[in-house]
C-alpha cells in the first residue's frame, strides 16, 4: 500500500496518518519532500484504500504488489508527461536531447548549442563533471564551465541537462541547470538519488551497465520516494558478452518499462553504438520501439573530443539524422516539434 | 586470399588452380559445391589477385584480412538480394516471413497460411521438426505434415521455410520446401551447415544464443564455402542477464553486420519478446534499425499452441502489426510489396 | 512421474504398462534403449508409485516435480559412480582425464599418452574430429588416427575418450573408443544426444557456452531417456562479459548440480583458462569445489599445437600440477589413485 | 610513467618535479595524499626513470604501458602484505573476515563477534550502513551501532571493517573502525574512492557486478592515486545469465589479478552463493584458487536476519567450515593462524 499526500498537505496531516497506521499495527515508511508519501511494507491486506483517502491531505492510496510503488503504472495509469521550459517529454512528444559528451571550451560549447538547436534538439547536454574509469583521464571542466552554460542557454533558449555524481555538485549547479542526469555507474548511488529526490528538477536516470529493469525502477523509486516525481528513465545499453558494439542496446526494455511504469522513457544510442557510424540506426530503433526521446552526443570536431571521441556525431551527421527521424516519428504517431 | 570459380567452371579448372597453388608452396583449402572456391590460409602476401584471375574458370580472387571470406562485404561490396519464387529479400525489399511456431494440424496450418498471406507475408514458416529443451516435449509432427505443407503452398502460393536439424531431415524435405532455417541451437552444428551448403535453397541462419557477430559470420561462411551462397542472417536475441524479456534483441548487430557482410539480415522479434504484447514494438525496432525482413510467429489460437504459446500473435494482431509496419517501411525507404 | 524398467524387462512388459497408462487417460512418453523408461507428462497426481511398481518388469516409479526426471537426485538419492576399464568417476574417486586438444600425429599422440599415464591420468583424450569456428581451420585427423589410438591404449592401458558431432562418427568409432564426449557447441544437438543415448558408453557431456544448469540437466535427460544412464556432466566455463579469461569458469555450478543430480560432475579448467599459466589455479578450484574429476589438455610442444596452442600444458607442467593436486584431494576427502 | 614520492617528501619537492615536467612539455597529473605521486599521461618515451629518481623526495619512477600504474605488478613486483592490528593479509597469510551482513542489535552483534573470533576469523564485519535496492528496505542501524562496535572490538580484539557509501559516513566512522569496505554498487563511485584515498585505513574494494578485471584495477588506482596504498581487491561474483546461483563467482579473476597486480585479493563466497548450503564449496574454491582471504557472512539466527537471510551461515556452520578450510590451506602452502 502506498499513500501519497497532496503537495499542499501539512506536516501535521502527514504525521497524523503515520501515527494512526502505527497504532493499527502496520509498518509505515514515511518519505518527506515536495510531495510526501507513506509506503506500508509488510502485510496491509486488512486496510482499505477508501479509509485512508478519507484522511485530510491524502491524495491517493493504492494497493500494489510490486516492490516499487510510486513508479508503477498501477499507481498512475495514465502516462506522465514531463514539461520544463516549454519542452514536453512523454505522450505524443518525442524530444531529442543533444550536445557534447563533455563541455570542453566556450567555443566548442556554444558552437554545439547553436548547431543542435538549429537541427531541432529540445534540451542541451551540459556535462561539466565527468566520471572516468581512469583517475588520469580528463575529469570535466567543473564550475569553470558554468558561465559558458549560461551563455548557451541565453542564446539558444534550450534548457540544460547536467550530470552530477554527489550532493556538493548539486549545490554548485542548482541555480544554473534545468535537468539533472544520473550516469549509469551511479544508478545505485543511493545517497545521490536521495539528494536528487529533494530537488525540483527533472532527473534523467540512466540504467546501470548490468541493472535489471526492476532495479532501474527501484532506483527511480528512491528519487520519487524523496518527493521528486519528475523522473525520466534512460535505456543506454547493457553489458553483455558481445563486443561488436560498445554496449548492447536493450530495445526490449522500452516496451517492458512502458507496461510497468507511467514514467517517460528515453534512449541513448551513442553509448551502445560506441562509434558514430552506428548511431543513426540505433536512434531509429529507439524511436520506432516506442521511446519518448533520444539523447545524442554531438561535437564540432569529434576526432579531437576530450572524451568519447569515437561516438559523437558531427553537426552535419546530427542534422541529417534529425531529418531522417522526422518521417519515422510521423509513422509511429509522434511529433518532434 | 579467396578464389571463387564461375558456376560453370569444370572440376579440371578448379583442380588446376589448386595444384598450382600447392606447387607454389601455399595451403589451399578447396570447397566444392554449386560454386567452388579455394581459400588460402596462412600467408599469401606474395600472390597477386590478377595472376589468379587469369586462370580459366576463376570468377574472382580477393585478398581479405578477416577470418571470414565469402561472406565479407569486401569480397562483394554490393549487397546481396536473395530471390526465390518471386520473393526478394535484401535491397529495397523488406519481407515478412510468418507462420506458426510448429505445424500442428492441417486445419491450424491452412488457416494460418491464409491469414498471413492476406496480411502481406511473403514466406510461410513450415516447421515440422522442433528442437525442444526437454525430451518429453512435443518434437514436431515430422513428415506427417508434408501434405499439409503442399496444400498451404498450392493455395497461397507462398514459398515454405522449414527448420532442419540434421542431414536426414534435409533429404526428407528437399522436394517439399523452398527455404531452410537453422535454429539458434544449431548455428555451430558444422555437419548440418556443410550439408546445407550442398543444397541450392536459401538458408535462414539464426544467430546462436550466445554467438558473437563474428561467429555468426563464420557459420555463414561454412554454408557458403560448401557452395551455397544464398544465406540470410537472422538476429533473434541473445542471452544476457536480463530476464524481463525472453532474450535480449541485439538490434545493434544489424548495422554492424551491414558493414561487415553483403548478406541480407532479418530480425526475429518473437523469440526475444517471449510474450505477444512485446512483439509489435520489437518488430518496429527491427525494421527501423535497417534489417531486410522479419520472421514472426502467428497462430489461430495462441493460448492453445503446442509450443511457444506465449509469444505467437493472433491473426488480428498480426494484421494490425503489418498495417503499422508499412508507413515505417516507407519512412526508411523500404517497400513491403 | 517416471517409471524405469529392469534392464531385463521384455518389450511386452513395457508395452503393457504403456497401454494401461493410456487406458487410464494419461500421456505416457516411452523411451526404449538398454533400460526402458516411461515418463508421464501432464498431471499424474492420481497415480500411486506402488501401483506401478507392482507391474512386472518395473524397477522403480518416482514422482518428480522437475522437468528433468532420470537425472534428478530425487530419482536416485545416492550418487552415481561410473566405472569403465577399472576407472571410477564419482564417490571418493577423483579422476583426471588428459591428452592433447587434437590428435595430430602418431608420435605426438603416443608421447602424450605415455606422459599423462605416468603422471597419473586415468582416461586419455582421443579427439580425432574437431568442431572449429572457421571452415578453413584444421578439422581433425578423422579415421586416419584410429590406429594411433589403438597403439596408445594398448601401450598405456588407458581408456579413450573421443568427441563426436554426428551419428556417422559414432558408427566409425564405436569399436575403438571407451568414452564419448559431447562438445559445448553440441550440447543441444538433440539428434546427437539421442544417438549417444543408444550406445553403452559413458558420455562426457559438456555444458553449452550459455547453457543454464537446468538446460544441461535436460540435455543429460535426453541421453538417459534413450537408455544410456552413464552420463558425466562437465562444467567448462560459460560466456560472460569478462574477457580476461577465455570463458568464466562457473565453479558454483558444481555444488548446485550436486544438489540436483546424482550424476558425476567434472571440470574442464583448460578452456576457461585459455592460457596455460591459469590452468593450475582453475584445476585446484575445480577440485576443491567438489567435482569428481578434471579434463586437462596437454601437448608435447604446446606452442606448435594445431589447435588451442595457448592453453595446453607441457608434460612437466602437467606432472607438477598433478603433484600439487594430490594433497588438496586428500584435504577434501578424495583419492586420485 | 609514474613517479612515487617518499612518504616524507615535502610539498615543495613534489611541486618542483611537477614544474620541471611541465617545463619539459609533459602532462603531469599530481595526486596528493599520504604518499604523493605524479602520473605522466601521453607520450613520455623520451624521459628516463633515472633522471626522475635523482630528484629529492622521489622514491621511484616506473614506465608502464597499462592504463593502471600504481596497482600494477610491474610497478611493485613483490606482492603486498597488508598488516593492521596484527592481522596480515597477503603472502602466506590467509585471513578470514566474518560477521553479520548487517549490524542489527547489540546482542546479535556481540554474539557474532565472539563466535567468529572463536572459530578463527581475523577481521570482524561491522556494517551499519546498508545500500539497499529498495528505498523501503532496512537501511542499516547507522551511528546508533557505533557503541556496539566498540564493545565487540574491546572484547574480541578483532579489527573492524565497515562499508561506507559517501564522505560523511567516513567522517562519522573514522575514529571507530579499522578497515573500510567499498560495496559492489559503489566500485565506480569516484567521489567515494577519492575520499577513501585520503584516509589511512585498508580498503576492501569489491568488484562491481559487471566490472571487468581492468575496471576493478582502475578503481583501485583511484584510491592509490590519492595516497592510500592499502587496497585489498575482492572478487564477489559477477552478473551473468545464470540464475542458479545469485551471482557467478569468477574464480578465474583471482589468478588473472595475481599476474597483473601486487595487491592482495580476497573472495566473498556468500554473495555469489545466495544460499548458505553453497557457501562452503565456494569458500574452498576461493582458497584453492589462490586468494589471500575470504569474507563470510554469519549470523546467530540467519532465518531472522534483517538482510541477506538466505546466505548467512550459522555459527556451527561457520565453525565447521573453518575446520574444513585449514587442511586445504595447508595443502596450498598457506597459514590461517
Amino acid at each position: 500500500m502506498i499513500i501519497v499526500f497532496e503537495p499542499a498537505a501539512t506536516a501535521e496531516q502527514v504525521q497524523h496518518v503515520y501515527d494512526r497506521l502505527q497504532e493499527w499495527g502496520f509498518t509505515p515508511v514515511l518519505q518527506e519532500g515536495a510531495q510526501a508519501s507513506i509506503a506500508i511494507t509488510g502485510d496491509s491486506s486488512s486496510l482499505k484504500a477508501e479509509t485512508l483517502e478519507a484522511f485530510d491531505g491524502v491524495q491517493k492510496a493504492v494497493r500494489l504488489t510490486q516492490p516499487y510503488k510510486l513508479v508503477a503504472r498501477e499507481f498512475k495509469p495514465e502516462g506522465t508527461i514531463i514539461e520544463r521550459d516549454g519542452v514536453k517529454i512523454g505522450g505524443k512528444h518525442f524530444a531529442v536531447l543533444a550536445g557534447p559528451c563533455s563541455v570542453e571550451t566556450e567555443e566548442q560549447y556554444l558552437a554545439t548549442a547553436r548547431a543542435v538547436k538549429k537541427s531541432g534538439a529540445k534540451v542541451l547536454r551540459a556535462c561539466i563533471y565527468k566520471p572516468r574509469t581512469s583517475p588520469y583521464d580528463f575529469q570535466g571542466v567543473a564550475e569553470k564551465g558554468l558561465p559558458w552554460l549560461k551563455k548557451a542557454k541565453d542564446e539558444t533558449g534550450l534548457p540544460l541537462c547536467t550530470e552530477v555524481m554527489d550532493e556538493r555538485a548539486i549545490e554548485k549547479t542548482l541555480a544554473h541547470v534545468d535537468f539533472y542526469q544520473v550516469g549509469a555507474r551511479n544508478m545505485q548511488n543511493y545517497d545521490l538519488l536521495r539528494a536528487l529526490g529533494k530537488t525540483d528538477k527533472p532527473i534523467v536516470l540512466k540504467r546501470g551497465l548490468s541493472a535489471t529493469v526492476k532495479e532501474l525502477l527501484l532506483a527511480a523509486e528512491y528519487i520519487m520516494a524523496y518527493g521528486n516525481h519528475d523522473v525520466i528513465l534512460c535505456e543506454r545499453g547493457i553489458r553483455t558478452y558481445e563486443t561488436a558494439t560498445r554496449f548492447t542496446l536493450d530495445v526490449g526494455a522500452v516496451p517492458v518499462l512502458r507496461q510497468l511504469t507511467h514514467l517517460p522513457i528515453i534512449v541513448d544510442p551513442s553509448h551502445p553504438a560506441g562509434k558514430r557510424s552506428l548511431v543513426p540506426a540505433l536512434s531509429k530503433a529507439g524511436l520506432a520501439v516506442g521511446s519518448d526521446g533520444l539523447i545524442i552526443e554531438t561535437h564540432p570536431d569529434p576526432e579531437r573530443a576530450w572524451s568519447d571521441a569515437a561516438q559523437q556525431l558531427t553537426f552535419d551527421q546530427f542534422d541529417q539524422l534529425m531529418k531522417e527521424l522526422r518521417p519515422i516519428a510521423g509513422a509511429v504517431g509522434r511529433t518532434m516539434d
